[in-house]
């Protein structure tokens, strides 16, 4: 199914929509990581948006495109992670059913987030094809509209939302980001990103935080086309997912760059990131920081806006001894 | 020794001192914990304060209140913990030496914190004795000036300005509080409190949250007078200290009041801030959060601010299983 590529204008309009809904995140420094990075480090803490993950606005920004008929039906989706609860979510913002789809094995703790936002949950086996059929099977008997975790131009657009605050922020303090670095999985929060710096700082480079064990993005932008047969290996639970086909074509016209990172220096930079900010983030939003304190020449003296993703973790199973 | 007692004066002339050196922290807000309290709740978050804890307030109050002469000498401290580091940074703001002394046993990663900071590490046995002793030591062998963690009028002082910024934050968000809560170990935050309470807000009720394990400000308090007798038992191990006299004097004052708060509840609270707040607190910290939820008639329908006191937690050894 072919999506529409959304536009700058796209994410512009989304900012005007969800306003009201979705926090404006806060923005933080550290003295002590600018030091160890020897650049400015500016995080835009979506790990403080609702549901713990920027999710929430590319799902809410969905949620509220939908003509009244078409929102009665309610939305449907397939994800076992944070777009999951982020729909359900929003759909609760605008008093509609919500319907996902989760795969068996999926982690408890999210389910429990989906649920007590208030969707159904429909268990499908663990693969893409049950994900899909099942998916489809609801969309038939309740009419829910379908909104993707990622390849979706409304939840891409949502998604750059967060970008323009945080360039709008930057601007108030000191000037734009010379380079903004965001975690790459499906490629929602990324092709956003790319389109809100189109809009609002279009000299600022844009590097992607992937990792190594699920590089698909890099070899796709590498290789000019999309390359996704891979089985991810990574402890990042919300980068597993492979990049979607109209997320890679923004990201590729944009020439976005890639920085892959191992996931030992994921859980360092974790670890660093709740030692010193104080933030609960996820392994996920972790690699930015890992990508930034990997390549010290690349970033030296520069004003750089991080996105910290989400802070959705199961604190009974942290990825170091307990 | 006769401590002079502070006044709301003090506490406004620290605030004065202090700016430009201590982070105006920001006040965290959560939709889900409010209605889970039934009450608005306004996080204070200290432990976003440099060194990560609300301690740097006083140390900074204090180190910056020196004669050029005296300052000159440098300043020591017994502390295994928080107000250890913060003195050594705040030393530092200033340009003088520190010297902390640390009883054997102490934590290593505080250590490791208060080195970090520049300070001298001086060990001794652990005990209140080897402690006075050591410190007289160094006083003598050094000229350096003594910060006690607690019960000094400078430190107290310093630690009332996170109130004032509190309450002002709340004023310009609609009105004062109705509640503040702090925990209470040594006093120096709550009587700092107290004062700060009297100068802006003081219609405002003021409550302590300790640990039933460490109880004597709850006795003190009860008796009129101060019940210093008891080995603490409690995992708030910012929390263990005895309340100081200068501290009683001002909160019998005040009439400050006391939840006591059952180390099991205290967990509960920390990793609900964690899950819900995605903040990283420390045990002393998530005593108000308890306090809180274990009231909820007391809290019904008011406007609250909370402060979190610092976040300077071993991840390693978190209070729950791993």
């Amino acid at each position: 199914m072919p999506v529409d590529l959304p536009t700058a204008d796209d994410v512009l309009a989304a900012a005007a929509r969800i306003a009201g809904h979705a926090n404006t995140t806060p923005v933080l420094r550290s003295r002590t990581l600018d030091a160890l990075a020897g650049c400015e480090l500016h995080f835009k803490a979506e790990h403080l948006q609702r549901s713990g993950a920027f999710k929430f606005r590319g799902a809410c920004n969905a949620v509220w495109s939908l003509p009244e008929a078409d929102a009665a039906r309610g939305v449907v989706t397939h994800s076992s992670g944070n777009h999951g609860a982020a729909l359900a979510l929003a759909a609760r913002t605008r008093g509609i059913p919500c319907h996902v789809v989760v795969p068996e094995g999926a982690v408890a703790a999210k389910l429990a987030n989906i649920q007590r936002h208030g969707a159904t949950l429909w268990r499908c086996a663990p693969t893409q094809a049950a994900r899909e059929e099942t998916c489809a099977q609801v969309q038939a008997s309740t009419g829910a509209h379908l909104v993707h975790p990622y390849a979706d131009a409304r939840v891409i657009a949502g998604q750059g939302t967060a970008t323009l605050e945080l360039v709008a922020h930057m601007s108030g303090a000191g000037g734009v980001p010379d380079i903004v670095v965001v975690p790459v999985g499906g490629g929602g929060l990324a092709a956003g990103t790319a389109l809100a710096l189109a809009a609002v700082a279009p000299q600022c480079r844009l590097l992607l935080a992937e990792p190594a064990g699920a590089d698909d993005t890099a070899r796709s932008l590498a290789a000019g086309e999309r390359r996704i047969d891979f089985v991810p290996e990574t402890l990042c639970d919300g980068l597993r997912g492979a990049l979607g086909l109209p997320n890679f074509d923004l990201l590729h016209a944009w020439g976005a760059e890639v920085a892959t990172v191992a996931d030992t220096d994921t859980v360092a930079a974790m670890k660093l990131a709740w030692q010193v900010l104080k933030q609960v983030i996820e392994p996920s939003s972790a690699t930015v920081l890992a990508a930034v304190l990997a390549q010290p020449a690349r970033f030296a003296g520069k004003r750089v806006g991080v996105v910290l993703s989400g802070g959705n973790v199961d604190l009974e199973a942290l990825p170091w001894p307990g």
